[in-house]
């Protein structure tokens, strides 16, 4: 990193990783990634819960929330770190996809100076390429991303700031790195993601308190027509926060104030 | 590696990898894996060539032939080595999916000592998991796994060799490391692997040798049914050449002696 943060594999300072590791081999990972202010791990419960989760789905070994906490507390006290990202892979491994069921996970902390994300609104376009369905993989933020590198590079211009993914039925997913809402007059309304997607941290605190405020809530298939007839575009993520989109390709929205509410909603203890 | 076998990572001995490579980050590579015989990397030209054909489609850099035919004659050349692998990855990035037109690629060559490849025949089982569809990466062989993984991790019972997946339309694909053939009276048939799946080197040669015998060939769709009634089955790739397939579930086969004739045209120089 030289510099510009900090790496700790396996609770050792490092920049390098076993060539053996399933991560690199097959991409047979999760990963985070989240906001430290000031040496504060933002959402960290959440974090950790769905760390777990996703470990638990692919059946790889979760370090101890004890454990990863003290490294990442460790990495985000460093002066002007402001993302850390998490990588847990199922470790080591023979050649072959076969898995070990006593192996022992490997898990990067990496602390990133600065976080550079732009406050929005933001543009917003549509992406070409369809994500694939597989409801064994979706939801989770494994390390096979492929599909959003392709989806990314589709793209050049700065000034769009995410481009907008499909599945292949043409039902709207959400952007490259971030989960998507929409408001219909006065409800919240959300892809479903029970076959493809991702599904964050910032979404579910948003979904948790959506419920707790009474607000009603739909997670269901949005085709891109509908999406262009709501009445706000919303994108989230746990670095972002919000962004509210003010133009998806030709298509202009007026600030409705919907994405103050949510950043509000967004960062309130629950 | 400790004594079972040699890795270079770009032209240097190494058993590590940058972290911020992006091979791990998100599988953002690909990898070709073969035999080598007495230090003889075994159809090194079909390798290379289909190495080459990946990279171009991710829009990975490709090292030039004669580097990364020398850096793997050089590991093929220890004592006792009966497996490479290379690994090409789009090299070390900045956090997030959007790539760098000047990244450089990173290359690394594993030499695994023996092949302990079994030659035949086998029995192989259907796994439940259905490959998704994306034929932005259909036929290449990529780092993104995490399928086979879960497919593989289906059986541990030594006695089956393979299992078989199916697309999400349940039409068979091909083993979990596996090309699939199989035999209608005097016609070949494999999958369509436009969709999913990958294309392989063994398949690619059989396709070959085949079209030289003026053998007829079908490349299509197959369901499971039309499988369980064909004459024979085959599986193929680079390590094992061909395998035929005794039994599957409950069906049985006997060797017709196609199995022989194709291990025949799969080392034919053409």
């Amino acid at each position: 990193m030289k510099g510009e943060g900090l790496i700790i594999v396996n609770g050792e300072l490092a920049d390098s990783l076993n060539v053996m590791d399933r991560g690199l081999q097959y991409g047979d990972g999760i990963f985070r990634t989240l906001k430290a202010d000031s040496g504060q791990l933002r959402w960290w419960n959440d974090q950790y819960r769905k760390l777990s989760d996703d470990c638990q789905v692919l059946g790889i070994h979760c370090p101890a929330e004890p454990l990863l906490k003290a490294e990442a507390d460790s990495v985000a006290s460093m002066q002007g770190i402001g993302v850390i990202k998490i990588i847990i892979t199922r470790g080591v491994g023979q050649r072959g996809y076969r898995t070990s069921p006593d192996a022992s996970s490997t898990r990067i902390v990496m602390g990133f100076v600065g976080s550079h994300m732009i406050e929005g609104p933001v543009e917003a376009r549509w992406c070409n390429l369809r994500l694939s369905r597989q409801p064994r993989l979706a939801g989770i933020k494994h390390l096979n991303r492929l599909e959003n590198v392709l989806a990314r590079s589709e793209w050049n211009d700065p000034a769009i700031a995410e481009g907008l993914l499909m599945n292949e039925a043409g039902q709207v997913i959400g952007g490259t790195m971030t989960n998507l809402f929409m408001i219909e007059k006065d409800t919240l309304v959300t892809p479903d993601l029970s076959n493809c997607g991702v599904a964050g941290v910032a979404r579910a605190r948003l979904l948790r308190a959506a419920a707790k405020h009474g607000q009603s809530v739909k997670t269901e298939a949005i085709s891109p027509e509908r999406l262009l007839q709501s009445d706000q575009i919303l994108l989230c993520n746990s670095l972002i926060g919000i962004w509210r989109v003010e133009k998806l390709e030709n298509t202009v929205w007026p600030d409705n104030g919907w994405a103050d509410k949510l950043k509000c909603w967004l960062n309130e203890d629950h």
